[in-house]
Parts: structure tokens; C-alpha cells; sequence
């Protein structure tokens, strides 16, 4: 349908070639450029230390459907970011890069976007509302009540485009003329759920759409995991509404902990088995409990401003006072847990893990040897 | 219609000359044993450093009710225990007497008590469930099934005695078989609140009704505070099942707190306004999330045995394996705060707090310019 570029192409051609996230792969775009890397895929001819890709791309690396990708995106108004494109989310994606996180996940290569919000300005305020399939009518009532309130103070909210909690939340969102982003477990032209396809429509004409996946694919169960790291990524908290003892929710929940994202949990009547997963959450101590839109809100930007992939700047006047505290506390020489940083800035656990979580991002503070020192 | 020793004549006229708790008659007392200490009172004749019990008791002082207070305890089946006595349950009521807690209430004088369970027995295993008297059904039905889990334990369960909240809990127990404890606000032969009196005859019939205040005292607002750290006290732990925003439950949760009793608070739906009390208590880390009978349990006995009134022993042979941590964490000179303890032990502050809260009970430890150090 249109001329596509050469970057394009290679772009496409390697978001396709291996099961997303692939960190072999981009690491080769990052040492040899895209179309490079493309070249030495299909080739298969690699350079030394790269194994790796070789092994992730096999099956695929013959691939030619590229050009086909684009179109397919393109007929229903899609596009593909790279970390090249200005609305590439790399602040918030940073978190994903850590050594800790790589491994179960990395940073994804490119993303299929739909719709007219700006990936990197959803990313800066959106509060991620996640939850049982299984929602209760409560459930549901709070999810609605949450995500009008979270929208109408100018966050956007994102969730998985599921039924239940999800499309609750992306539904009330709409109604309140607020920006909503989805992420699929699924090619970006699959609407998965079908009974969805109406709702994942309307969140593409005001909000986004979003998969890591090439067109065409299907939603499985490995890609519902690895979708839920980006919903915990692109947000600047994460809030369960509604989760069974099992539930999805509870691996976006873990994914925002790892990546150093403020955590809530809603309660709920302790008759209700939906509500099990969130009070357990609390009683553990991962979960702040929070009740309202404000609560959200105060948990997401703890000193009133933004959250974690706010301030892109490598320098500590940009620091919150809280984080400027943590800073401090961090020792001269050597590393210190965050539980040392917490006794020695007289700052709650969880406060010094966002503090930290924001500064690694910023480039100020780094992980070693299992604590943190400054970079 | 009996007749009464001096000793026992001389315990009740104190109980009545001043306002309880009174510190210093309980210090003049200790001091000059009790019979001088009702000479002394009722002739105005103090020792020297006494002043503070003439003042407490310059209105009540020519008070000559003891033998018809007696008389009326009697009538009703009711007795008054003392610290001389077997059942007094010293043990429990020692944290109302450390220094922090001294000056907000203090122990209790003499305690009226009316039915066959033995207090020192009841405060060994009681789990006080408290909230508000405007109790929701869920409320009511949280709380009956957590009185009866926590009956059929084998722990007794102790209460404020009012409606709501409280007259389900000790409702539940009775009809559990197991054993329960009102305390009232008012003297032991009142029906309060009238409505309740039914209730009370029964709880009195097979646990025990208690009271701080003499024969023919009024419920008044200022006795219900004070009798709220009775119920605290004579707990191994509180659990709030319900709560509004401003509630005397939230009395009964601080004096848990300041007397190192765990403390927990059941969640509910955040659209009641009786659960707002319990969702700020959790959100402010003062109380920990419970759901269920079971978690109860493990909250006033963390490590399997007894809660903070179990063990009498000074020796540190005793001590569970948390407590033996919390011990040896502290300095060999010096105080530490809660929480260097908490980092040092690597355990978390609620439980470094409520080992500490046993430990000083057991005479092992004391708090000192707002830490704690081995005593």
C-alpha cells in the first residue's frame, strides 16, 4: 500500500523475527544499527558474541513479511514506534533495561500503536488499573468510580483491554472523556477479546492501543505475562481493583514492585473471594491500600508531582525532596540495601524503593552486588 | 447482709473516693498497704509527697458506701478482685503501668467483676473485637464469624459490651460456647446500654462482666475512654471490625498500640462509611489487615504460643525465637528506637514492638529517653 523505508523495514522485519522481548536482538540493533542487524539476521551470518540471536531468530529469520506487517498496521491506522521516534517511551521503558528485570522481560524492540495519544505522554502520567476478568458488580462500581476520578485530575489510565476490571476501566475513562491506553497480549489488528472489538475501537480514536507483537498474532498464554510488564512499565503506578487468590493481576502487581512502580490494592468485603488477592497484597506489606481517585493519585506522585518517569534530567536539582533525601542517604563507597537506605534517610521501604527506582532511571543511582550506590 | 473483712472494706472504699484509674492512691496504697491508705484518706491525713491523693479525693473522701457498694456487687453476684487476689490479672494490666501509659490511665485500683470465668485466665487468651455501635450487616457478619473462629480456638473474646459491633461479638461466643468478657463503662450492677441487659445477664452467666467503677456509676463520655484500655489491656490483641471515620473503636486501637497489643483491622467495601476507620488504620501501618478467624489467631500469637500476657518468667530462657532476636539486637549500652532494633534484628517494627511490649512486661527490657534498652 505505501513505500516503506529501508529503517522501516528492518524495524518490522525484526519485531517479527523473534518472541518479544528479545534482548539478544536489540542488542544487536544498538551495536550495528537496525538495518544491520536485519541484514546479519537474515543472513545469519552474526557477529561473534551474538549466539544468541541466531538461536532466538531460527525459526523465523526467513520471514518476509515485513512490508505486509506495515500494510495490515497501516489499514487500520496503526504505526510502529522505535526507540528512534520521538514518542518512543524510553523513560518509562528504562526500567525494563535493568539487570535485574532483562532477563524475565527487557525492554521491548518496537511497538505497534493505535490511536492518536502520544505513547510518551501517555506514559508520563498513566495510572494502571488492573483486575480480575471475574469482576464483582463492587468491583466494578469502584474500578468506575477510580478511573473517572484518576482521568478527570489529567492522568491517563491503562489496562489490559480485558473484560472485567480492564474494559470497566478503560469504559469509565471514555465516558469521562479521558485518555485511555491499551496493551494486547495480541497482534495490534486482533481483537482480543472479540466481545471487545467495539471498546479497543473507541479506546483507539481518543486514546492508544498498544502490542509488542506483529500483526497477526494471537493472543497466548506467555504473551498475557509478558504483556503485563508493559502495563506496569508505561504507568506510573499500578492499582489492583479486583483479584482472585490466582489472578493476572497479581503478575502486573509483581512486575510493578520489580520495577519499582508505587503498588495500591483496593479492599474489598472480606465474604468476597475477588477481593482475596488484594488483601493479601496488603497484609504483606506490597500493596499500599488505597480507597479513592485522590489516594490513587497521592500514591502515583507522592510529593505532588509526577511519578518515576517524569524528569528526564541527569542532574539532582531536578530531585523531589524526597528522593534528594534517599540520595543522600546513599553511602560514599560501597553499596547499601534498600532497607539500610530506609533506616538512614527515615523514609519508609517503600518510599526509598520509588525514590531509588526514579534515579536509577535518571542515571543518578545504579544496583550492585544486590543494593545500590551512587552512579 | 455479709459481713466484709477491713481489708475488703478498705479496697472498696477506695475503689469509690476518687475518680479511677487514680494513680496515686494506687501509689499510697503500694506504699502504706491498704487499710492505712483508707485511714490516711478518710482523715485527710497524708504522708508527706501525698498531696496529689487528697486532691483526687477531697469529694468523696467522707464517702461511708463500701459496705452497701459491697452489698450490691453481692447482690448481683458480683465480687471485687484486687491485686491481693489469685484472678487479678496483674500481668496483663502491668503495660497500663509503664511511664508512657501511667499518666493516660494507669492500672486500675480494684476491678468489680461479675461471673465464673477467672479474669487472669480470660486476659491470658482474650482477643478483644471492638467497632462501631452503627454497624452495617456486613459488619455484623464479619464479626460473628470472627468471634466464633476465634471461641472455638479456645481463645475468649472481650468487648465493650454496647451495640453493634461489640453486642454481635460477645453474642457469638455465647452462642459458640465459649467464653467472653464485657467491660463496662459504668459500675457493675448498671444495665448499659439498658438494651443490652438480657445480653449481659448471659455473658455474666458463663464468662464474666467487669468494671472499674463502683456500684451505681453512670456510663458517662470520659468513662467510655477509660475503659477502652481496659479492654485493650486485658487483651493479647485488638481487632477492629468496623469503624467510621471518627470512632471509639479508634480509642480502643490507640491504647493497643500504646500498650504494644498487635493490632488489626478487618477491610471492607470502600464505599462504607464503616469501613473508612479500619481502611486508614491499615493505610497508616497501625493495624494489620485481617479477614478471617485464623489470621487473627496468628496476629495475637505470632509465633505459635502465647500473646504478650503468656509468660512470667524474668529469665530470657522463656522467650520465643522473635523475642530472643528483638533481645539480643539490642545495645549492650545505650537505647535503640523501634526501629534500629527492627533493622538490626531483621525483623519488622510491628513485631520488634510487640516482642518489646513482652519483654518489658516480662521485666527483660524498658523503654528510656524514647528508646528501649535491657533492663
Amino acid at each position: 500500500m505505501t513505500a516503506y523505508s529501508a529503517e522501516q523495514r528492518a524495524w518490522a522485519y525484526l519485531a517479527r523475527v523473534a518472541e518479544p522481548p528479545c534482548g539478544p536482538v536489540r542488542s544487536l540493533v544498538e551495536a550495528v544499527g537496525v538495518r544491520e542487524a536485519a541484514r546479519c539476521v537474515r543472513s545469519r551470518i552474526l557477529p561473534p558474541a551474538f549466539d544468541a540471536v541466531g538461536e532466538a531468530t531460527r525459526a523465523r529469520c526467513e520471514s518476509e513479511l515485513e512490508t505486509s506487517d506495515l500494510d495490515a498496521a497501516a489499514r487500520i491506522g496503526a504505526r510502529l514506534i522505535t526507540p528512534n521516534d520521538d514518542e518512543w517511551p524510553g523513560w518509562a521503558l528504562l526500567a525494563l533495561a535493568r539487570g535485574d528485570t532483562a532477563d524475565r522481560g527487557g525492554e521491548p524492540l518496537a511497538l505497534w500503536v493505535r490511536g492518536p495519544a502520544k505513547l510518551d505522554a501517555v506514559a508520563e502520567s498513566a495510572v494502571a488499573l488492573v483486575g480480575s476478568r471475574a469482576a464483582t458488580s463492587y468491583g466494578e462500581y469502584v474500578t468506575s468510580s477510580l478511573a473517572a476520578g484518576i482521568a478527570s485530575a489529567g492522568h491517563a489510565v491503562i489496562s489490559g483491554g480485558a473484560y472485567g476490571i480492564d474494559g470497566v476501566a478503560h469504559r469509565s475513562v471514555l465516558a469521562s472523556d479521558g485518555v485511555t491506553a491499551a496493551v494486547l497480549a495480541c497482534g495490534i489488528d486482533r481483537d482480543y477479546p472479540a466481545g471487545h472489538a467495539q471498546l479497543l475501537a473507541r479506546i483507539a480514536s481518543s486514546g492508544v492501543v498498544i502490542s509488542e507483537y506483529p500483526p497477526g498474532t494471537t493472543a497466548a498464554k506467555h504473551r498475557f505475562l509478558t504483556r503485563n510488564r508493559l502495563v506496569a512499565a508505561l504507568s506510573t503506578g499500578v492499582v489492583v481493583v479486583e483479584a482472585g487468590r490466582r489472578s493476572g493481576a497479581a503478575n502486573t502487581a509483581a512486575w510493578a514492585r520489580k520495577l519499582g512502580r508505587p503498588l495500591g490494592a483496593v479492599p474489598g468485603p472480606v465474604t468476597s473471594a475477588m477481593s482475596v488477592g488484594c488483601h493479601r497484597m496488603i497484609a504483606d506489606g506490597l500493596a499500599t491500600l488505597v480507597t479513592s481517585a485522590s489516594e490513587v493519585i497521592s500514591l502515583v506522585s507522592p510529593d505532588g508531582a509526577g511519578g518515576p518517569n517524569r524528569s528526564p534530567s541527569r542532574s539532582t536539582d531536578t530531585l523531589t525532596p524526597l528522593q534528594k533525601r534517599v540520595h543522600d542517604a546513599l553511602p560514599g563507597r560501597g553499596v547499601a540495601t534498600v532497607e539500610e537506605v530506609a533506616f538512614s534517610a527515615g523514609v519508609d521501604v517503600g518510599a526509598v524503593r520509588s525514590a531509588l527506582a526514579a534515579m536509577d532511571i535518571a542515571g543518578l543511582v545504579e544496583t550492585r552486588d544486590g543494593g545500590w550506590k551512587l552512579a
